[in-house]
């Protein structure tokens, strides 16, 4: 089975098989660090950051030479081709030409499947914005698989900034498709997104259960959760979980510890300033009971302050390593996606299907994407926006390359020419008659002006 | 036939039988780029940006990894040993002494030339300021004979910034070479220069004409051109010119539109908001008459504004083909430079010799280049600087490392000194005497001032 | 004999023997530079630049192709990782499970050895702070060995910038062990350290003689010495210094003069206005003189204005050669760390031991290191600052990092609790009480308020 020519924008891009079949090759590719290899040779992979990041980039770079291949690359672009007005597109679709592989990182979110959709060539995702980051998730699951075994029915607590932590989102996603329990330990003010708990219960079928432990436990310095979100793929937790406290869960200890640094670049001052003084630090001490005995510590790294040194030398401490892992899991990515190697796909795995197949909102106009961070915003002169309708109550689109929701205040039916002038009419979107309008021949309007403006008047149901 | 170590600091280096050579060698290198190459196997090339251009740079690099050498980078170097304040010569003669080929981009006009005086080795202009830009305009050319089969005889529309884009002039003159007849189509403001229509009849020995027709043209909507230049290779077209107005030669079409972004980098700061609001835009609506059918739409790239999105599914667009082109092309320069490969020159090809064998004024005194971006300004310490003396009415000097024309006022004979003392005297320029100097014995002043500094006295010619 | 593994942070990493071995690889790897070499086929080298230097990353990029490694590159890191409050230590360990060797220039003083601690891979020190850059010195010595065929008895002026030039201070150690006789001709205001001048004489056991000759040198326009080292290696050149003046040790000429450039960057504002002013400047009117007919001339480069141009063309100037020859040094340096070739050491080669084996104090506290640059100041949250005692008198600690030299004020011993608890005092560092604690015992105070704190009183020997 072959990923020939297929692209990484979010993990989701691949299937839990093909996950598994890519981490057996990892392990193969392990092999190959001590010689060069000539799995990709005559390939050439452009390297292509937009935002600093030496880890990352030095890491997939390293895959590409063990794999026998080139690389070409190009830091801090910013300040150059794109300074004199040149779209992502056409960045795209130029080094495309030049290169068999391209590995983007990007600060605005959605960048990469711009570059997906037009670069003719196989394209990695190595973080656009506070959006993905699949490749971290890839070797963080590795990590585990190695120490682990399995994902599913593992316990892992997710700490820190849970908010701005994109590493974070995509491993709650991917941990709860593979039947994880995840339990979250944000720093104040920088919980979980209501847009990431809303896919994780929606998309992945899990549940969520809020604590009010949080402040309890803080009292008795335990180590409090605010939110367990508990997979399906559990189904015996998931009927107990009513019946055991948060705290009696944590007295079972966790698998793993997952823990993130307050991605300042990302937040406000404010949070930032809060997050400053409350952060949650972890150290030996705080590590010292049995229930932690056997706790994976990881971190993708860079860690500032919410990490002690004094952890580095615990057996516990797995964040060198999972740094260390990205290389073969990189290899392995690169070689599937360039045809040098196929998947060996056990058939007995459980195969996952990304979401549900939402209906399309893409008249290209009507809506715009709220995140000014987004792809669409940005080059907006010839990307058209284009969102799924997730929800119809309350509406809700959510934008197909960044995944931030909007709410749409008005809507509109492209029917009405069916009948008289007279029934071009807008109604409020959370009307009963909005939602008996099918999502193909949906219009949507961010204000009632809009709406005028296409030549709309207010039906009975667009009150404020 | 070797080009083995000379350097491509300017297209004109090349022969037109080379080029067509070369082009062959390209089409040949197209077919390595699936595999891995060994033709410059343990050979280094080095590229040294000191003005950032991610995608010339990526495709030489790509160009060379396709080839099986290996590549050392340093971007935007003015941060680095510049600022310790080293000379290009020295850098040169440094990293000539580390890599068999180095691939220069210099803000600096004339740079290359040092560069490939000092390094050692062979050494490709990247871009050196607004001077040259020698490898596009083989693309570009390349672009046209995949496309045309021929330059011979094509009518090309350059169209945008005629003043300030190198990669403009640079193919003007080739173009010429070659025997193609070029309209000239100027954003307002940014006419071809001078010294460019100069350097085209005078040196490529075609012909010149000027139209009023822009005004009037611009009224009624049509493609109007601001010149039209035709080379002597199309001695029918010669002869007919006088016949044709352009609006007719217009209605005829072109072979290919080449368009070019505002060089606002470059540009003051009123010309660069002049252009702003009237750049001209091409767009599928601009070319849906049918006299355009066949027109290739071409572009440097990176574009702003003036290439509208809507012609990119357009299959006479070539923009990206080009850019894809320029990686073979430069894998047959690289590997002709390197000696690595050899070239198959067409017995019956046209040679073409640069210029004019020009006298040279190199008495380092007396004239200095007068465009501040020029090397030899910059560099002073160390380069002498060199002119050809390409006009005796009015004088015109010509700079050998960034073509800028100056006129000196004041002359003198260096053989004074046979007569008595009182025969040392300078001149006007425009003078009758003045040219009955010989250049050999020619010496200029920048003023009288600087003539009497020198010891020279007025002669009766020597008034205002 | 191998180096397998092993780092190289201070050219005294490698002994006498070593470096001999390392240069007959260097020779034989000269052989290799037309070729693609196979030697290091497989293995991977980060270029780790925390601050710019494009010649010396170039050169040791070009020597890692050369032997047919990868090369992955990270420079300008200040503005990425780092800006994320990443540790050196952080940086080194995963940098180090990406690669097999690592290339380090940072801007902390001691930054290299840091990485060497925590990488798990060998580490070469391109530069760190003012402090070393051992492949500096070795391209140096070995451009003299091919030169001169020994080092061991010639004369070697040391000419300009000797207070903050890196490369100076190396040599000069390098020099000594070799059994060179050094002449320090120093730029006004810019005198060799008097750290520097102890550890020559100290640890190299050499001989320091202090001149007067430079204010009536200068005045007769003659090329004087501000003092002249010389080794105990030439003990017949020792027995017969009392004898001859400077200036007739100049008249005599030396074999050659090493130049180098004011290191602005690192002087303070006066410093490098009054260097401006007076700094010596090398070029072939000074090198007129018979006795500098077979001086060779050498810089490390860059240079500004300290050597004319009018050297570059004479046969003694060899600092392009210098340049060239670092490419084969560090060929022969990376593949002795990597393992993939073994020392040819010669059995009478004299070996070094690197200096006096003095006790260690790592209390951790009562001292810091004084430089501000040093990376112990600076990586203060993991890193214990470490110390030689390298004098009692007075009390002399250096710094294991940096090779800064701090002088405590006060001192106790640890041996304080045999006794009584009255007997907890602390001494003033140069009382004859001071010298009787033995170093394993020894606690210092950076001040008297300092010891009371950790609860000692004054004795009476603790007098100001």
């Amino acid at each position: 089975m072959g990923l020939d020519g297929r692209s990484l924008v979010t993990v989701d891009d691949l299937s839990n098989a093909e996950i598994e079949g890519l981490f057996s090759l990892a392990d193969e590719m392990s092999n190959l660090m001590t010689e060069q290899s000539d799995v990709c040779r005559g390939k050439i992979m452009a390297s292509l950051f937009f935002e600093p990041s030496t880890r990352t980039r030095l890491s997939f770079e390293a895959a590409m030479h063990r794999l026998g291949g080139r690389v070409i690359t190009a830091v801090d672009i910013g300040a150059t081709s794109l300074a004199k007005g040149e779209s992502i597109a056409d960045m795209a679709r130029v080094v495309g030409s030049y290169a068999d592989i391209i590995v983007i990182r990007h600060p605005w979110e959605g960048a990469a499947k711009v570059v997906a959709d037009y670069a003719g060539v196989p394209v990695i995702n190595a973080g656009d914005g506070g959006h993905e980051h699949p490749t971290q998730t890839l070797l963080d699951l590795y990590t585990l698989v190695k120490e682990r075994g399995t994902i599913k029915g593992l316990k892992i607590g997710l700490w820190g900034d849970l908010k701005y932590g994109r590493t974070v989102h995509s491993l709650a996603y991917a941990l709860a498709r593979f039947g994880a329990t995840i339990l979250f330990h944000p720093a104040p003010g920088l919980e979980i997104p209501e847009h990431v708990a809303r896919k994780l219960t929606r998309e992945y079928k899990g549940e969520l259960k809020k604590s009010d432990a949080m402040n309890h436990a803080a009292k008795q310095g335990l180590f409090a959760v605010d939110a367990i979100y508990v997979t399906p793929t559990s189904p015996h937790q998931l009927a107990m979980m009513p019946d055991i406290s948060f705290e009696v869960e944590l007295e079972k200890g966790v698998d793993a510890l997952y823990i993130t640094r307050a991605q300042k670049e990302r937040a406000t001052t404010t949070e930032g300033q809060a997050s400053d003084k409350a952060y949650p630090v972890v150290d030996r001490r705080m590590l010292k009971g049995k229930e932690f005995r056997e706790t994976l510590v990881m971190h993708p790294l860079p860690r500032v302050d919410e990490l002690a040194y004094d952890m580095d030398s615990d057996r516990r401490s797995k964040y060198f390593k999972q740094a260390a892992l990205g290389v073969p899991v990189r290899m392995a990515l690169i070689s599937l996606l360039l045809g040098s190697k196929t998947l060996d796909v056990r058939q007995d795995s459980e195969t996952f299907i990304r979401k549900a197949n939402y209906p399309r909102y893409d008249r290209g106009y009507g809506v715009r994407c709220g995140n000014e961070k987004c792809v669409t915003v940005n080059e907006g002169k010839y990307i058209k926006p284009e969102f799924e309708i997730v929800s119809s109550q309350p509406l809700t689109l959510r934008c197909i390359y960044c995944d931030h929701e909007v709410f749409p205040k008005y809507v509109a039916s492209s029917e009405w020419h069916d009948g008289t002038i007279e029934r071009k009419r807008y109604h409020s979107a959370n009307s009963h008659w909005a939602r008996r309008i099918k999502p193909e021949n949906l219009i949507v309007f961010e204000s009632e002006s809009e709406a005028q403006c296409y030549g709309f008047k207010p039906s009975k149901y667009a009150g404020g």
